[in-house]
């Protein structure tokens, strides 16, 4: 299977390019591939942005994330490249991804990247 | 039918104008049309504001609100719309407005604009 | 019926004067009439306050709360009026007032004063 | 505009009509319109059934549903209304309809209808 | 003042009298004057009923309640003639009423009443 | 120091002694000791009954329970002991007190006891 | 892609087949496709019985459960195929199986089969 | 290691023996080890019953617990071995046991065991 | 009964004294007596502390506490000696203490002091 | 046995060193034995860091934390040498751990370390 590519994400023309806001979306259906075990992880993410002149449209959002169903993916490596993705796609002021993974072993891992770095 | 338009908002005269202070307001029950699906969307808006010499009246705000029933609006547009005619009505010092819809497709999506723009 | 009062509150000798600290006092049983629709309103006070010399004393300040329970009052007015009220009788280093009302019509408002007013 | 019509519901045969199982479906974005006051009321409702021969399909239940969105209706009348839409469509073994209206004046509303009607 | 009367409680035809059916109504604004101390009580009123010929309206019931705001009134009794009045008025085949007061003094009591009694 | 007894328990005349009807009181600060520790013990008390001629007053419950405030009682006795002296003043139809202890050593009990016992 | 099949089962000897117990098992991270739409179903299976003589390995439940992650199935058909899966491996005394799904365009639903057939 | 053994709990007499009454006993911090990973597994007790004669001591029901700390038990062998021996020491006239597992691989389990079995 | 003195708490040597880190000790059991009323106050205290060279030890903070079982405290006052006692023992780089009170009167207080106090 | 040793912990390659992000990481199941009482202490874990070159493998932490089950273990000091052994073998840019022990004689304490220390 070919490894996930943004070309899926499709955008459309920021309303009020003028103003800064924030868009928050919450994704709790995302699923991948542990590579090391073979076993389907779960998790929620969220994306929060200061859109510049694009948005990613939520339908392709959802197609783009699919693609990582029956990918080989950790979790660090994942939630980068997503948001690496999705930047390079919208090139937005700003970006924050959440990603909170399910339990495993007794144990729940929630990776956040931001773009750019703040500076705290 | 016509576009929403801010005339049906009434304002009254702010009581204390002379100290800065905050009222927020919360209406779950705001609902509008996907322009692209034809299916209604439904979402929680909340309105922050520092009032300046006007506060919008409660009732007006519902009838405001109640035109985007049937009217088409995207998420982003119709946020923004809903806070520059606010803002227009009320000439407020500051103010927020945080439109969080209801899952569609498992996603679901917030928009966070303000008035002004905060330096941040 | 006489218009509520600050002659009801009664203070007494803070016990710590030379530390600045805070009290937080909720009445979720605040309820006022509308001068409009002459139907009561429900809300929930929060009062914070760093004292100087005097703390209110809290059975007067349900006495002093009662005197609403007939009197018409509108969201802004009265919240405003609690607050002066408040400060008049302890003359305190800081004092903040959320009044939280109960939906009407699906729309709920707060009201959030405070003394001085803060510089951000 | 034209009366709420069961015609807009489809069913599809049950898969397994040997067994008694039952299907709850939650439906948290109903709204109608309220007759006597011309503003918008806004409803849970939960579908509750034993199929027989007939399951009814959800995106035609949504469709069905969204014809009541500019229609009034008496919050009595129209579950009574929807639960025998339901049946005829479905002829079910069991079905029960609770419909769960928000606050209006500080009071809330919840009809439930059940076909057939319990003995208790 | 005058002691509360059902005379305020209005009645709607059932329009499905052929269909036993329940309707809850819940009215968290509910308050009443301690007839012992002079201070207030405020409860949430839960009617639940299977209508026979009537339905009670719920501005009017909204109006009836209001009539005990300030009538004194122990729990008890309170209790019990509200769904005396509610019988006597809709003529129900079943009606129960809990009426859950705040506390006092660390305690908080809810009383339950029921028509007709059941046998359990 | 004496032992609790029933004797500052003091009722008054049921209102509705011809309606068997339910009132439910939940204390959540009643405190006792360990008698084998010396250590306070902390609980929630809910007490349930089916009024018969007497309903037992709430202040009079709140200073009979506060004699627990520095008696040494096991959980299971203490229990049983206030069923007793509750029953013994009121006379009631059904009884029942559910007590839900804090939690010791990591472990927490709660001892529920009715008057008369169901047959289950 | 060959069909989801009960070989992945495994069970284990009921170390108590003299005593009627039972056992409560939640899959939170049950993900299937639907048939209709190609798009991804999530959902929570709830899976209760009372064991005769086996009882199903947890980690072979798992693994039979993600046959179903890219196979496509209806909400009543999956769930009456793997109560029949379960039953057939495990010949308990008592099965019931409870799935619920996420919402998908605003409604969510929840499919309960049972084995035998309660009677009720 | 030993087994665990019903040697460490204690009990003493039931203070009410002629009232049939509950106690319930809620145990959150039971730790075991899967023995066939060597993984400790957590979970919550609930224990409930009716005593006779006698009620076991808490702190030697802590004791007693303690010993499967290092011990290997399976879900089902261990909920039933806990049941026997404390049915055994008690000789209650019921008791209930629910032992709520934490999530291992996504998928969490209950087992719950009764004296004498239920006949429903 | 003599007043409650600081001399029951004690302390042990902090473990990592070069490090500045946080302790916070959550006692949900804290009770005393109103010297207006002779009833008792019930609170949860919460101390958030940066230890210097001495940690307060829990088992004598327990029954540092229970002194003021029977002793008449008013909420101000018995919060910041409270404070003043467990700073002049611990001498901590930074102390914080938050004492919530149950609800009087339907009104409840939370008092918090703080060592040494904030700028802000 | 011996002492708990970071031998145990393993690191991966940090695959986006470039990048400062944020990993928690949330351990429920931590246990450890009181040094004083001899009784099993239970906590929640949670570890937030940013990586720099290394990032711990989890199943290697479940291990390492596993050497603590048996061993005795002041609140202070283990938080403490946790977040040293995290740091000597991730040398991350920063990390922070939180220990929420579960109460003991009605008290619950959290301890909360940082490296390196924040200058607030």
């Amino acid at each position: 299977m070919a490894d996930p590519s943004p070309t899926l994400l499709e955008t459309f023309e920021n309303p009020y390019p003028n103003r800064s806001y924030t868009i928050d979306t919450v994704c709790p259906e995302f699923t991948s591939m542990c590579p090391k075990t073979g076993q389907p992880d779960f998790g929620t993410l969220t994306i929060s942005y200061i859109p510049n002149q694009k948005c990613f449209e939520l339908k392709s959002l959802k197609l783009y994330l699919q693609q990582y169903r029956n990918h080989g993916a950790f979790y660090e490596r994942v939630t980068n490249q997503i948001l690496d993705d999705l930047v390079s796609v919208t090139e937005p002021k700003w970006m924050k991804l959440e990603a909170a993974f399910t339990p495993r072993g007794g144990i729940r891992t929630t990776v956040i990247v931001e773009y750019p770095e703040s500076d705290s």
